[in-house]
């Protein structure tokens, strides 16, 4: 056989043909996915022994992409439209769930939710008013708000019309489309709190009315709006620049974004060119002819700002393939708009039955939670499916529970526990 | 004057003439930066009145970029080297710190340091070998690697080599050419101690000398190998598949890479391919001819993993200008090898007088943290700089602190207080 021709290593047991022999007799069952790999070929053992085909030509040099993108071969992980929308400037694009890991997204994969297109903006240009009922309105550069104190926190992003797909069954979709207006990100910027103490803090007038409201406005052409209560935000909102570390990107508001950590994703206004404060909302186009659900009663649920308690698995799910029979970790993710997620609990009964998912890391505010639950697949079809508790005591519900509660005219906030069919074959459906 | 066109907002204090002097009226010092927006011109606060430039034309459509990317605007926000290597293949590239903010480094930003180039690997074709002094030798397949429990952590990664240009005194460069071999992303794999579970755990013969070493061998032209004390990482290395959320990128090891918390960059092999157990090290190349410290007297420090407590000032920093006279937040990043960061302190006054810094957020394990710290910059020239204390109460040294300890032939672990220099102009400069 041919020699090691690594550069280090003569190791004592370099495989004769004694040692070749006893290397293959140590290959036995054992640990949790022995199968495939004993099963591949057991000559692929010595593999590991001889030189790598990528070790015998030099590589790429540095700096060939000063800035970096994916391999070639994950080119299919990219963001994807549900549907043609009539207007390519109003529509999304959703996250590749099933490819992604962990709790961070990357930010070219940062879902998009545009109502009049990505703006292009010169930050150098760029002004944030602070106005209204304010004591000192102002205008502040970019250079203004990098001097202020900052905050970095990791926290998800989600359209309320997430999962919308599923309100009268099942799609059929795949989780990138059933629940991909979903991402998360470690956002960097300034506290409103600190922004409103800038302009001097809000004035007399907000409190004799029931409390302040901001109005946030974007600078992009549909000049998105909304109305937020000052009270409920003033805590957690922040103002921000950066995301994942870097500037944000254009489709993600750049240069500057609000963030309201846990409220749907339309009020965490894109390309933020003021915030002004008054006293009651402006009932704008935004929380008027979008973002109110119509419930069967006829009446209509407004300002309904916090996502619910919500988790899904994503692998397995549609489009991945059970290769062999054993063992598996189903691995999800699990979020709540009103605070940390206290447990998940994951069934492969259809719901018969469940057992507690173990949680991913440190627990974290209004962030994405990943939870993996061990399985072993016997080759029998199965129902896998995950249910998410939030630090309130929230328990994600089934389908009928959340249509008995609002009908089916509800365009928003669908919050369902997911189910996925998983075939003898290995096959995995939304079905 | 013109009319709002926004579609929702007539406000009661819509500018007459009058309320237009009543609103510029009310613009008056106060705050943290109010100087620089007050002096910017004051018929600049209607602008929020009027439509945005940016709302007059539609914008750009979804999946302009199914993969997105930075704005243009921020086209020099990019990796650079520090200088011309004679092999490209062979050679470092380094993270723009002074434009990033938060604690995560991008994908795209991540540093490279490459000993044989970037290697092209097909990941359906990638084998993990684990053998050596093990019971029951293996070969994981990268579905194989997916399917067993993973773990996501938030860790940095720092060359050795990183600082390497301060060891004789300030070189004037930039913190990108200075500290810029150090980044920090979200890492997801399995942890090296589930896959010696699955290859049946460390043969006894391993304890006979002294305890167990892990060669790591990478499939690169370089064929890359460290060898690791076993005990020493056992509870913290993962095999990781994924940064940021997404599969690991080519230049930081494609389809795998160990990850050992807090030890020297390279020993966290990349382009993954054989994991060995064996008695004692192998002295490979990169543990001989690389990656051992001269000291002045003759000898020479080996396997010295940790990357010890260490701080930088990013904003402001050479390149940045300090435009106007008032506050400004320092902020900065710390980091230890050996645990979390305890406290960071700054000076502004070349080290003469010390304040506590902020730390922003929850302490991370053998993470980057963001500190800041309040300054009011009169205009006079200031000496700014950042000295980290870590978890085991080891305070970050000054240069002549270090160089004492460990002479000038060192060219690693290069890890003393960094200090800026801030001109009458507001120029930062390294000198």
């Amino acid at each position: 056989m041919s020699q090691s021709n690594t550069p280090f290593d003569l190791p004592p047991d370099q495989p004769s043909s004694r040692s070749r022999r006893r290397l293959l007799g140590r290959l036995a069952a054992g640990g949790l996915v022995a199968s495939q790999g004993a099963a591949a070929a057991a000559g692929e053992l010595l593999r590991p022994l001889e030189v790598a085909p990528s070790s015998r030509v030099p590589g790429a040099p540095v700096l060939e992409h000063p800035y970096g993108v994916p391999s070639p071969r994950e080119a299919g992980v990219v963001r994807r439209s549900a549907r043609q929308w009539p207007l390519p400037g109003a529509a999304s694009s959703m996250t590749p769930l099933a490819d992604l890991h962990g709790t961070i997204t990357p930010n070219g994969l940062v879902y998009e939710r545009h109502h009049g297109g990505v703006p292009d903006i010169d930050a150098d240009q760029h002004r944030l008013a602070i106005h209204g009922l304010v004591r000192t309105p102002k205008l502040f550069t970019m250079d203004d708000l990098l001097r202020l104190p900052a905050e970095s926190r990791i926290h998800f992003l989600e359209c309320s019309g997430n999962t919308g797909s599923e309100w009268n069954g099942p799609s059929g979709l795949p989780v990138q489309l059933t629940h991909g207006l979903l991402s998360c990100c470690e956002w960097t910027g300034v506290r409103l709190s600190t922004l409103l103490e800038e302009v001097g803090g809000v004035s007399a007038q907000s409190n004799a009315n029931g409390g302040a409201w901001l109005l946030a406005e974007g600078a992009d052409a549909a000049a998105m709006t909304r109305s937020l209560p000052l009270d409920r935000i003033l805590e957690r909102a922040l103002v921000v620049y950066a995301q994942n570390g870097e500037r944000l990107r254009p489709e993600n508001g750049y240069p500057l974004r609000l963030i309201v950590p846990g409220f749907e994703g339309n009020t965490n206004v894109k390309w933020l060119r003021r915030l002004k404060v008054v006293d009651a909302p402006l009932q704008t186009r935004e929380e008027t002819s979008k973002y109110t659900s119509l419930l069967a009663n006829g009446t209509a649920r407004q300002f309904v700002f916090e996502m619910d308690a919500k988790s899904v698995i994503t692998r397995p799910s549609p489009g991945h393939r059970l290769t062999t029979h054993g063992y598996y970790a189903i691995s999800g993710i699990a979020w709540s708009g009103r605070g940390m997620i206290r447990k998940v609990e994951v069934s492969t009964d259809g719901g018969a039955s469940w057992r507690l998912a173990r949680l991913d890391g440190a627990a974290r505010d209004r962030a994405l939670t990943r939870f993996e639950a061990d399985w072993r697949w016997d080759g029998a079809p199965a129902e896998i499916l995950s249910r998410a508790t939030d630090s309130t005591g929230y328990v994600q519900p089934t389908r009928a529970q959340l249509v008995a509660a609002r009908g089916l005219n509800s365009q928003y906030h669908y919050n369902a526990i997911q189910q996925w069919r998983v075939d003898a074959s290995g096959e995995v459906r939304n079905a």
